[in-house]
């Protein structure tokens, strides 16, 4: 069997939701350490996998991919294993606009903007710009408030199973949540709440994600 | 048949990308003015499509959608005429993987940091800031260069025929390179050029994207 290799930091969210789709389609991949507190990411070895220093790469079978919603449809595409995209056009629509507003506006409001100078920059010794999470707040709540329409009365963004959606949203929404804006910004999106409960019985979750 | 509206500004990328998709498939298709200039996008009307405040939003049979590349592919899925995805999960990765970069790195650096400040901001009375133009060139060049190596040897970046992924290229280069400093990086990036030239043959092209 091919070697399925990530290269990336357990802890970065999109590394994070490429190993989500991995394990929840049952596939055996190895994890090569880019140590992002470090500045592994910035450094010539990763540059040569993907060039403008985010992460993950991926490799399969000779194949080498960056960008995590493209390695996200591969996963899907040449694994066997429950399908992570639903089966209708609108239902697949669905799951292609909340991957989209994941990487356009919910992982700069929550992470960039909120996470990071909230939890990361003081754990580094730096100091938090309060401004910078104040003036994302909105951004963050507008982003709970839309996949919470697109989620809908469904059990999932795929609709009675998970999808890729799911996975890409779940790592933002955590680490959010672990902030206590986000907390409150949560407490006031319910739905969310349930679903983010649902994800996090997942032996996936459990594998990718163990609680800090 | 059920009307099939844009909403959005025929002078936007992510408008064009989305128009070139619906010519492709040979998909009548109304557009609904939104003015970027006046500012329209953000008022109520069409935040209430688009709650970001970005453009296109899409309707069709009742199903309202944004996030450009999330329409495109519901696009390529329900309507008949020619695939623009390719028939295998590598061939689809690229052009997955093409569209991830377009819109990760290739939209900021050559139409946020390079064509408006050059070509936007003088045109509606404000000054040109020349050092955020600096910095976004190696970004701009970056991006030509990863394309150009997804590319290869190929004519489309979906391989023998047109995919997603050109039309999604298509006007950021082209707004890339009716900027001095764009015209320059492809000029050192001849299969882009050719691939351009290739592009700007198309009907689809011609009726979306009128030389101004």
């Amino acid at each position: 069997m091919s070697q399925t290799l990530v290269y990336g930091d357990a802890i970065s969210t999109y590394v994070r939701s490429v190993r989500l789709a991995l394990e929840e389609k049952g596939v055996a991949h190895t994890l090569v350490a880019v140590d992002l507190v470090k500045g592994q990411h910035l450094e010539e070895a990763h540059l040569a996998r993907h060039p403008w220093g985010k992460m993950p790469a991926f490799e399969h079978d000779g194949h080498s991919i960056y960008e995590a919603a493209a390695i996200m449809r591969y996963i899907d595409e040449v694994f066997p294993g429950p399908a992570l995209m639903p089966a209708t056009p609108v239902g697949r629509s669905r799951v292609n606009q909340v991957m989209g507003i994941v990487e356009s506006y919910g992982y700069p409001a929550s992470i960039t903007h909120i996470f990071i100078p909230r939890v990361l920059v003081p754990a580094l010794g730096g100091q938090t710009d309060e401004a910078e999470i104040e003036a994302a707040k909105p951004r963050a709540a507008l982003f709970l408030k839309e996949i919470g329409r697109l989620l809908g009365e469904a059990n999932y963004f795929g609709g009675a199973t998970v999808s890729l959606a799911d996975l890409h949203v779940l790592p933002v929404v955590t680490y959010l949540r672990a902030t206590p804006e986000g907390l409150a910004l949560l407490a006031a999106a319910p739905s969310i709440e349930a679903w983010l409960g649902r994800m996090n019985e997942r032996s996936s979750v459990h594998a990718v994600m163990p609680p800090s």
